[in-house]
């Protein structure tokens, strides 16, 4: 069987695994407040362009989302947050148990628009029973979003500016920023992130790692007692080093980039694959690819391959995702390639 | 100035005022726990049909919605609203600061279905990953709707069908109940609302109290305990008895709905004049009349009347409410029948 | 029988039910945004020589504490409370379901001091895992306290110097104001209030109302938005104006401080009478006298009076409680003053 | 530099990262629903004796408390906790955040009894205002506790009575279970555990692994949708798998319990250490000692070991915490007993 199921099936890339082994008879001083930590948080600021960002190493996902918005809100604030977004459809309304209302928005292509975000912002300064509805306060994007696609920068810089005129927050949810700071035809760069973003994460879990999320803090605001937000949500690591030690596996020398723009090649070779085959395609530049399938074509890959269903299609055909990761070799490439061009 | 902006811009029915004023002399326990609460309640009860229901006095809207909500779901549990819904549209995420989120449904004429509301029931007990997301469990419609409609009988009862298939429970908010239990062409009574809803309010401020919102709860699972969640939130009135006060004068002798009755009359005198001048009407067979107006009728009217804007329409005109209520006199119908008809 | 037992067992002063009265038949806009809370803020307003103050009115008394404690600190900051404190023994845990932790200090005569406050404010600035514990950041008293004593000037102005110091609100709960203001021998003034505390209240409800607290801020961090959290929390009341209509009748020519003052001196009539027959008194130079009896005198007493119980003493001996109020008559208290006189 | 300041300062039992490095390249379903945690489960199980034990994987001991108490209590619930407990003194109010007050108890060398737990089961039942205080529900306690003592099986089953009288949940934290099992003198197993307690936890980090609690649930009105409230507190794992692994580990063959008892019996040679050199100890016989040592002492010492500072004492002197773990060496023992003899 070959997984191209998601990009977290497997455990970690080598050089993590032996950061974690070199170390392990080492003592080191508990809850993240390590050299390990402040290293690898060097590592990453490298890329930042911002000297003064806070690095927090955080484990999953949906806790540090939830931890960065409870942090960022006040009661009365709300999230703006696509449909598809992960805090709203996939999180158990963890942000709405933290207390906070999220605000939707129909995405295009996943994302959502400078445009859209602006006239919640009006509404509510507009509004003339303004306490009897709550403050949008944080916009909350992926990158790249839910389907694969990725805002361009200027669709960054355009809603940058659109929280700057209404006082908000902007957070990316960068749970596979790795995948797309390397999609074909973006033009963003964590740098643009730091510059562009009040927060942002850099996940570990889906670009090598066993585990872990960086977050990155560039708002002044943002930043004060952050660790007892970490601390009160249940997401202080007590042997914090572990993330540390990962995170700066991953960054020295840039083999977070390498692996995951290797993973990003790899997932065009299969959408050229798939478009070669006449086979409908959502678009994606990054590492996740959604394809329409009919019930016979998914029955000739599901007996070697795995790959998730995302929605039911017309004429009794389905939309799959295939992901690749860190972890995809040129031979599972290789062989799915040859077996979607043979593909009934 | 001639009112008609809303249903509370009044003080009290005169029989409410006496009330008070016959007993201020007296003594009551505290916090409810009064001979006048449990008398109100009982008058409440003759007509409910449903002798173990509890019924619980509270100030306000708000407060009751955030306070039944919170005593009925556990903290994954989600609530399903129309998006028009009040606790979603005008209540500043009071649900969500209690921890809720809320689900929407897209409302016809103010009203959800019993096929929506399914779908969101099949959608969970379906879903493979039913921890990443929350479980609908409580059904929130509001008795009129926002916009002044009602549910039918056969509506209610499909939607408390679907509630028992999904084990939901069914909420409804009677703000305007007295409003509603009188619409034009209904035929839902309170004792339809005991039978049919796990909890549901009958709104005294709007319906000729100066304040207070009966709770009805026929769930049993739902009863016990229920006043710690009232204090707890901050809804447990030190002098109760005016509370109780005030629904025993509205119900004793059946006040309440007489006095909603006539006020549904009247807006239907003025709907019949809106008609009759030609201008369009959503449809509404209660107390608030939503009507499009030109800039230069609403000119004509507002200095005599006021009213509310609701909605912007095309061609530069308005939607806007008309409310009667309690305390609108024949006179003041009379006069605005009179205006409407010689509108430009 | 003749009530002693607490001092919110009657209606209101005859003046707020004229009010009431006399302007049932006008209309109001809703929700606190009308002429006569702007006149009562101001009356208000003209005891404080702080005009920037902002006053809201609220109706309840565990509503107002949840409210401002919620708009006061971000989710990992607590609250510093006596262990007798009200939101701490008896409001069913509201300030923690809001997301607070609340410090308890022992009370000394129902008062804490500034340096037990200081102490909790040193431990957490000096805490090595500042990030493992929660920042007091709001001290919470009453005035006067739960057993009826008062803070002196010197006392709260010790508070407010610590309160600076660790960057802490002080939060005066004033259910009781006016019978603290009015305290035997005390030194505080509505002026004093302003000035050392950045929240306090001033009760209605005990003192004259037939509900509702003035909430009076005079910290410029705490006003913005402060309406927002009034109606997430349930706190807005629809008909505003009657909030505004009671509090200015009260306020106009002082009658709130009169009324108050009578209670008190009626209270010290009592508390000589106690004393002149030998029975231990709890200190409380207000309205609130706490007296030990023995079960025969309370036998005694409990067929024509009523009164509370409050702790057992020993040698089968009970604390109880005996409230004059506003409402109390001279007849009344010259009643009971006989009968302890002649206590067995 | 030889540590003895904590029991998580090092990385896992080489048996642990065995398992991690061996199943590195194999690809695992997500979120914990897969074929290693099912088998961790069912090692650990094997020591349970309750078959219908539901056994959940989270990262860390902060995280589990407060996602244990979401689960088990309703709003107005609040949880019984030594003063001394982790959740009330080092979580940053995590449970409260979470909504749930915390009734605290004054420990006796770290444990409260069933007297007291019965008190405030008592307090409740009896309190004429019920709805103005949270109902105690569930009972917090560790084993081992802060202190390093354990509960005897008598007063575990004593507290479980209470419990049982007072419909309360007992939930015992056993972030350090593996000592408390191997306590010197001890005689509760994890069969008495899950025969007494409602949920426990099974400490890994402190006890062998990288990271990871494992949460065992007897109570079936605590199992049903359990794993929801893990993933809304953001406590679900991706690569679930990791926290299995670490549990099969140490669970096959009693890894687990053979070097939580070799710890332990380290940490009595420390103690008896101690004690000969005439050093006031507290009680405990597990792998935590707290030993008074004079500032002359601590500076002979801490050069050469790391040590916690706990609390003053009088005479200058300062109770410190030494620590003995899975990772302690017979030779450091060795080298802190001759150096302990030598002391000035």
């Amino acid at each position: 069987m070959i997984r191209f199921n998601n990009d977290y099936n497997r455990g970690a890339h080598p050089a993590v695994l032996e950061a974690l082994a070199r170390s392990n008879a080492d003592s080191f001083p508990g809850y993240g407040v390590d050299p390990v930590c402040e290293r690898a948080a060097d590592e990453i600021k490298k890329h930042l362009d911002c000297p003064d960002a806070a690095v927090h190493f955080l484990v999953g996902g949906t806790q540090v989302n939830l931890t960065a918005i409870a942090a960022a809100l006040r009661p009365y604030q709300s999230v703006i947050c696509p449909v598809s977004g992960h805090i709203h459809a996939h999180e158990t309304g963890g942000v709405e148990h933290g207390g906070h209302k999220i605000l939707t928005l129909e995405p295009t292509e996943g994302r959502i628009s400078a445009a859209q975000i602006a006239r919640l912002g009006e509404d509510y300064e507009t509004s003339p029973i303004r306490e009897h509805i709550t403050q949008p306060k944080l916009v909350y994007i992926s990158f790249p979003t839910e389907t694969g696609t990725v805002y361009s920068l200027r669709e960054l810089t355009d809603i940058r500016a659109v929280c700057d005129r209404y006082g908000m927050y902007l957070f990316v949810d960068g749970a596979r920023m790795g995948y797309g700071l390397a999609a074909q035809g973006g033009d963003v760069t964590l740098r643009d992130m730091a510059r562009l973003a009040d927060m942002f994460t850099i996940g570990g879990t889906k670009c090598g790692a066993l585990f872990g999320e960086a977050l990155v803090i560039t708002a002044p605001a943002l930043k004060p007692d952050f660790r007892s937000f970490i601390k009160q949500n249940g997401g202080m690591l007590a042997k914090g080093w572990l993330l540390g030690l990962q995170f700066d596996a991953l960054f020295k020398d840039g083999l977070y980039f390498d692996i995951c723009r290797q993973a990003v090649e790899k997932a065009m070779t299969l959408r050229a694959a798939f478009s070669a085959r006449g086979l409908p395609l959502q678009p994606s530049p990054t590492n996740q690819q959604f394809v329409v399938l009919t019930h016979e074509q998914i029955e000739a890959l599901e007996g070697k391959y795995t790959f998730e269903p995302d929605h039911a299609v017309d004429g009794g055909r389905m939309c799959v995702r295939f992901c690749t990761s860190w972890a995809t070799t040129d031979q599972e490439i290789a062989a799915l390639a040859a077996d979607i061009a043979a593909l009934p």
